[in-house]
């Protein structure tokens, strides 16, 4: 019979190379790179090792199903785990993949044991959730869900201008044929995702894992400040319209903000042009990542953000304007399949669980938002870093990861 | 006879078109370059056109000589016109270029007149004077001064990872072979260049031309920021090192201290890693270019910028290190040539033709601090504006540019 340790170990270090940079030592697995196809192959190939059948949807999300598509029924109460294998540019290894292999693992597991589902079960790699290629966040789950337009998907560009729409043909993935897939969603009874928890919220509760109670609301914002390019030795600085100097103050007025306001406001993307030493630049993009607990928190945040910008740049004779590029609305997840899922892991009592909120996105929260019944399970980061190399998990929480998840499969689809 | 008007109009329309960004309309002739190498055939051709002998030296640099190389005599009085084709990333047209256009221009005039050289003269086209690729302005010229290492300048990269030695092997110029020039250097008895004003000095005085006085000392310095990569959403504000806010303190820190001492400040390029919306960074790198009227002016304002790094480095748990990439002492140009040269214009009270110093660094500089006698002319720029696609200057001012070098050129060479 195989043991759960083994099964995690040999998938997860399967996994491992693939997409990992020699000089920094982070995944660069953005979506549709070759690294990330690189993912792509090694789920088909570890799915159908474990007799899954696997699909991708018109969205470019990959679908494993232990019993054939939907369990060969009409059925409209699929039982699906999984998570993501995209990366954002130099990430740690668990932010997504922790998923994905710990629900091939549980399946590995159950399948051992001569466990049969008795619902549709399948393990989904969702596309491109980080949007760390062309900025918009959980990509293939809100064109699935409608959020996201195909026309606006198709023509979003990296940074080497290749649209979306380009990545995905060169992949494989028609993209006339994106768009929203809700009669798939549908027939979903219950969407489980295990992620890495990416703050520290567990360690201080000293418990392994954790279940999500809900997810704030997001918004990414692209400030873009518009100055008067001139020679850095010869232009006095009175002469000067720098719109480095405007987006220095607003980076300091977000950081503010969000400090006084329990929020988070971060400014970790910035294009300067020309972008050359001897020359007063023309022009400074950055982009704003703003969270709260709340949408009415979020969009005071953002409103005070942009007051600092406007105020700043017209002091400094520069030009400003801002572009929302997406808005996520926050998401509580389901109670009942929670109060299920902490059940299945032996917490009747509902208090040896911690279940608590987070700020990043899921696309567990973009399914829950298309009327998915949807929980989250959380494994301890010991240092709460993410998106970063020195991203870390415990073994032994990560197998303790797997384990909750046999235990929710098990007692809820089996 | 070749007329004077038509000459400049010929040589600058014919160069205009090369390396001009669609986009942009500025220009893309960083070194080596395919653009640039476009530039070096239209010098190359221009140059056999007015039947002049054109040779590469051992650091790029072109030069063409008129009666032949050296005069065809070892003579050591070599006169030298001339500028650089290079720009800084979406550059004007004027900077560098109106200098070489008008040096061929003042020659073609000359040779309609039937006029000799009485000393051998050639019209230089320095190599890389911007430093917009590999990060060190007038590696040319400084290359041949011997005040630019060879292993240094070989192993320069650029943002694309070529080094500089690649990038001169595939423009056919032998990169072990680069190195300091000064017999060469010693055999010019006079060199004069003319450039675009890149402030608003004639302007003010009313004048199309002018004469440099010196050029302010200068240093470029790359200030490096270490933070810790984070997720954005899920690291409260209180637990982040962000690098984004030491640096934002610090360039307005650079702008208020530069302000105060009437000098220059400008952090013009940023580097950020990962440089994604959803990640605090691990990392920016700025880089700082300043000037000064002095020596100790220069090193006082970069001690204080430093400082301010220092302490907003240490206040915001990030690490902290500056590294200085290049040094130019100020420079004043040769008082024996300058009036020479302002005598040539006519300018025989040493009252009208105006004399001001410049903050941009440029090869007569370079020249000058390897003790050639040195000079430069000025043609005024209405706006002040340069390192822009706006930057401009009047034909008729261009033309009494090639005037002053025709005058200058008849009196003091022929």
């Amino acid at each position: 019979m195989s043991q759960l340790e083994p099964a995690f170990d040999r998938l997860w270090e399967s996994l491992l190379p693939i997409g990992r940079s020699a000089t920094t030592g982070g995944y660069r697995r953005m979506a549709y790179s070759a690294a990330e196809l690189g993912c792509r192959e090694w789920f088909a190939a570890a799915a159908e090792e474990r007799g899954l059948d696997v699909e991708t949807d018109r969205n470019g999300n990959m679908w494993a199903w232990w019993t054939g598509p939907w369990g060969g029924s009409s059925g409209r109460d699929a039982f699906v785990i999984g998570s993501h294998l995209d990366s954002v540019r130099d990430g740690g290894a668990f932010d997504g993949p922790l998923g994905v292999v710990s629900s091939l693992a549980a399946v590995e597991v159950l399948q051992a044991r001569g466990v049969v589902p008795r619902r549709p079960l399948a393990v989904a790699a969702f596309s491109d959730e980080e949007g760390a290629r062309f900025g918009v966040a959980c990509a293939g789950s809100r064109l699935a869900a409608g959020t996201l337009a195909p026309d606006r998907a198709r023509a979003l560009r990296d940074d080497d201008g290749v649209s979306m729409a380009e990545a995905m043909s060169s992949a494989g993935v028609d993209p006339s044929n994106v768009g929203s897939d809700l009669d798939r969603l549908s027939r979903i009874g219950a969407f489980v995702e295990l992620h890495v928890e990416q703050g520290r919220a567990l360690e201080d509760d000293d418990a392994p894992v954790g279940l999500a109670s809900a997810i704030w609301p997001h918004g990414r914002y692209r400030f873009t400040f518009r100055g008067e390019a001139n020679h850095a030795g010869t232009t006095a600085m009175a002469d000067r319209r720098d719109p480095v100097q405007a987006w220095s103050r607003t980076a300091l007025a977000a950081d503010a903000v969000a400090r006084a306001r329990d929020a988070r406001a971060t400014f970790g993307r910035l294009e300067v042009d020309p972008n050359a030493t001897n020359a007063v630049p023309s022009q400074v993009r950055a982009w704003l990542d703003a969270r709260a607990d709340s949408e009415e928190a979020l969009s005071l945040l953002v409103e005070h953000i942009r007051e600092a910008a406007v105020q700043h740049a017209e002091s400094s004779g520069t030009g400003f304007d801002l572009a929302v590029e997406s808005e996520s609305p926050g998401v509580r997840f389901d109670e009942t399949l929670r109060s299920s899922v902490a059940a299945a892991l032996g917490d009747h009592a509902g208090s040896d669980v911690p279940v608590l909120p987070t700020g990043a996105g899921h696309d567990a929260g973009i399914l829950a938002g298309a009327g998915v019944p949807t929980a989250m399970l959380f494994v301890r980061n010991p240092t709460g870093v993410s998106h970063s190399p020195a991203e870390f998990a415990e073994r032994s929480d990560c197998l303790a990861g797997v384990r909750a998840l046999v235990g929710t499969v098990e007692s809820l689809a089996c």
